[in-house]
């Protein structure tokens, strides 16, 4: 059994006080923050063209453009040629999904294809949604459960949020929550709007495994947006896309096997977590990482956000 | 008005990316990792007897003893000699309250005196309880605030949560609710046993100020243990001791006003927004600086814990 200490170890894979000096930083012509990490490997392998400075002394990948649309532009050719000569296996599941970089002033400073985010090691976000029933006798929850389909590239078949999904350029968190709520879970936008609360988020920098797909070790710090929703008894839901095989109602013991267990992908596991840090099902009474538990599952990243 | 966010940057005042090198580290023999940071003058004020070891140049303050009772005597003695010296301003408030310092595996290595925790800058312990109404009238809730007495040497006459202490040795956090909810509110320990609820911690590293008394800058991380509770409509919390001057009801909006206006605590203020956040009356959508405020709130510290 796994102890919940190692579940946030599993995900946050890079703690706060990691040294980060063998990583290439990744900057922007005018900015003095850096905005992402980059693995050694990751920069050997990739042929820069012009439009990027490297410094292997100062250990430090500068991209050049002076706008906003010259750096997407920058950007996207130089992914695309990669893709073409395929140097990356995580290139291959390309699609038409674009992430947001911010800078200090929360200002979008880049728009980047979402298979290469994990390249550049730029924060990413996300949308969590825990649907839970009100049950007095079993701890106070139940808790509405989605197995991913087997189908699916990354961590097929294991245990997951109600409803959860990358946030797009352009969307806000609460927009893009009705709409996978609708598309995942088949939830009525009227449902969400009424009920779902925000909770906060769930911070942590994720390093791709095999379970992940692609290379491995890639940097991936993430914010997810997390929400919880009481749902009436009456209220089931039903997967209305090809994301999930079910979606199950699971008391709190079941959910602390299923975690222990590790059924859980390491994400969804911390976003469990924390709800049940939220709702005092974990302590400090009952458990004995309490402490290092509550503050990472929130740590800060080093990155401006959005 | 002050901003969220320079509310939350009033209490936690050494960010996590904030650089350390001025400090001194304080450590104790056999340990690898550091307990807390005295300033410079911390450390040129005290006449530290043979017990001690100092390193200028590592910038390092060493307690010899090799056993936990050793350490606590000569910490006491060093300290007792300080105070009748009347080297620091803060050693006048001497109670005999005792904080515990936790090592790596969380075991005690080490009790001090409630008052020198700031010199040394070690992490200290405290729980917090927000007593709250349902109110779908207004953003679903009221909470029960406390203004503190006039006569309060820290903050007096500022707004705080419905309950709050520092956590001494020996003492659970659950177990210190129960009792500070008897002296402070007059709340029965069956209402506290069947009604509180958990939430996780607010973490920050304070540094004391005029409103603090004492030595200006001194270091003060600090761990909250934060409870809620839903009161029924005629429970009405009364102050049961002499540490608040009155517990009065406020509506969010009263509570938005009180907070911009900076009539909270810097502490309390942070305790308030975590309450916020995690019911969704701060969100995304709302709050410009959600993200920073949401993680901050819970920033790690780099020194072991309880």
């Amino acid at each position: 059994m796994k102890s919940n200490l190692e579940l946030v170890n599993d995900c946050d894979r890079f703690s706060p006080n990691s040294d980060p000096s063998f990583l290439y930083q990744f900057l922007i012509n005018g900015y003095a923050c850096p905005f992402g990490y980059l693995l050694e490997s990751t920069v050997s392998t990739f042929s820069w063209p012009e439009c990027w400075k490297l410094d292997h002394e100062q250990k430090t990948v500068k991209l050049l453009g002076s706008s906003l649309e010259e750096r997407n532009k920058q950007v996207h050719n130089t992914l695309v040629a990669e893709r073409d000569r395929g140097s990356f296996q995580i290139l291959e599941g390309w699609t038409s999904e674009i992430f947001s970089v911010h800078g200090p002033h929360k200002e979008v400073v880049l728009s980047i294809p979402r298979v290469a985010a994990p390249l550049f090691g730029i924060v990413t976000y996300g949308v969590q949604l825990l649907a839970y029933q009100s049950d007095p006798g079993d701890r106070g929850f139940s808790i509405w459960i989605a197995r991913r389909a087997k189908t699916k590239r990354r961590y097929p078949n294991m245990l997951d949020s109600t409803v959860g999904g990358s946030l797009p350029t352009g969307e806000t968190p609460f927009e893009c929550l009705v709409r996978e709520s609708a598309e995942e879970a088949s939830f009525s936008e009227e449902l969400i709007r009424t009920r779902a609360k925000a909770c906060g988020t769930v911070n942590y920098v994720f390093r791709t495994d095999e379970r992940a797909g692609g290379e491995l070790g890639l940097f991936t710090p993430e914010v997810q947006f997390t929400y919880e929703m009481e749902l009436p008894k009456d209220v089931i839901p039903t997967p209305g896309d090809n994301e999930a095989e079910e979606i199950t109602l699971m008391s709190i013991e079941q959910i602390k096997t299923a975690l222990g267990k590790g059924e859980f992908t390491p994400a969804h596991g911390c976003i469990v977590l924390d709800f049940f840090i939220r709702h005092g099902i974990l302590n400090f009474e009952n458990e004995k990482d309490y402490i290092e538990i509550a503050s990472r599952l929130h740590r800060t990243h080093g990155f401006p956000t959005a």
